[in-house]
């Protein structure tokens, strides 16, 4: 991917990112068939370490000869700028490989925007040629929960930091995730926080083919074999058919969100200020004037 | 408040909660005028002690004579379930004290759910009489902000940790603060930290009466004065008339949240499953198939 073309996804990208509500995507030339990249959602508290463990995953996936798009939609993230020095400077050093494709999108937009605008980045990367693509969210909101189960993987980064025992790990972060990262595992205690994941992941279904992988970002430990277990992840989903299962899945909530979105946005531009105004200023409590309102945007048709 | 009225206030909040886009707040006698309640929304990156400082803050309402709600909508909160054990215990101390409602609101609903059952509950406490209403969320997604903007005044917390020097801050943080609070004063390098805040906060604005105070929420360092400001800052803002006009603002904003609720929700229901999974098989890109949904619910008036 020479230096014109990343400029050019750049660009479409700020272009996605203005358009909250999104346009169509743009014509481009010679296009990768949309789905060759294998979606990699990343998420996990805050402090877990995603950031470096996305950057050693992503030295490692360019190692076996693969590009590698990475879109930041988490704030805290030193890819998003938010991060100290020393990290700014290895993501940077990651930056400079032709083969390695870096963006954040910023966290606004309301009623869904954000996880339209981050499905449409993945699929503009996706079309300019890069083959597997990571997406770092901070596992919080609703939002970010809808962008990682966007993936064709969940991988879900948790680090044994003092007070953070398993039991304490949100529930819904354990129900997204199809594979987690122990990161940190140099940390005291983490053995056995690595062990109580286990036999918590095994207590809730001993069926689960759910994988706990140790990993240490800062020196590199267990990167080749949880990228590997990656690879063999995907690979068996696209022979076993549960690939194509999850992507229809996927259309289905994603058409979903933008009807949502293209309707609220068509129905609302028709109320004017004064009849907002009106409104507001009636006595009224708030939620009998929203179905005032509604009743007014519905009957006008 | 009797124990008996809790139960109620808990019963009724949890139905706020279930109906996720709201129904009509209940009767209820001899209510509170709503509006009675100074709401403060208090929000911060995890770690920055928001939650203990709550507490802190929450005696010291109490030591005024003051009734105090508490509802937290940040998962990581101890409130919530979320933290260590020696938190929670602390929490369940403040719990027992007759004047104090503590409430947990589930992080779910898309569309703006969230935000508009927060913004009931908040309805609902200030009804039950309770006159200082603390709303905890953790500083990330859009809706968290949300949900500190519909208060009187919005506190942000911060910590003095490793890696978050000030310019790294998120500037939403910023934008939305009436008032910080720097806790952990004990950590080294924490008087750093604080006076480099306040020049941004200059630099930024040199008119601003943006105040930063300085707590330690482990020994209860700072929080009279914190509280005294607060006091004061609410008084000001009624007699000065600002309160009144935030609030009518909030008032929009809410009505307009809850119109959009509303109308998806009533739009939506008239699409049968066949039509949505017909539009999803096709062949067509996500957002031209979500435009022809939006067409032929439109169509349909």
């Amino acid at each position: 991917m020479d230096s014109k073309s990343k400029l050019y996804l750049s660009r479409l990208l700020s272009r996605v990112e203005r358009l909250e509500t999104g346009a169509a995507l743009p014509e481009i030339e010679n296009p990768q068939p949309l789905g060759s990249a294998f979606r990699i959602g990343v998420t996990g508290p805050v402090g877990a370490g995603k950031s470096t463990l996305i950057n050693r995953l992503a030295r490692e996936f360019r190692n076996l000869g693969h590009t590698v798009g990475i879109i930041a939609v988490d704030p805290s993230s030193p890819f998003t700028g938010g991060a100290v020095l020393g990290d700014r400077v290895r993501m940077s050093d990651l930056a400079l490989d032709e083969g390695v494709f870096i963006r954040s999108l910023a966290t606004r937009g309301a009623f869904g925007g954000l996880a339209a605008c981050a499905e449409d980045a993945a699929d503009l990367v996706d079309m300019f040629g890069y083959n597997r693509i990571i997406i770092e969210t901070v596992g919080v909101g609703q939002t970010e929960v809808d962008i990682v189960e966007a993936c064709d993987a969940t991988m879900v980064v948790l680090a044994p930091e003092s007070g953070d025992d398993v039991q304490a790990i949100k529930a819904g972060l354990m129900e997204i995730a199809d594979i987690f990262a122990v990161n940190k595992m140099d940390i005291r205690g983490a053995d056995r926080f690595l062990s109580d994941l286990e036999t918590a992941l095994a207590m809730r279904d001993p069926e689960s083919r759910l994988r706990a992988f140790p990993v240490q970002s800062n020196n590199g430990t267990g990167i080749r074999q949880l990228t590997n277990y990656l690879e063999s992840y995907f690979d068996d989903a696209r022979r076993a058919g549960t690939l194509t299962q999850r992507r229809t899945g996927q259309r289905a909530r994603r058409i979903k969100r933008l009807a949502k979105n293209l309707l609220i946005n068509r129905l609302w531009s028709r109320l004017s200020v004064e009849e907002l105004t009106a409104v507001v200023e009636s006595g009224l409590p708030a939620r009998d004037a929203a179905a005032a309102l509604v009743e007014k945007l519905v009957q006008r048709g």
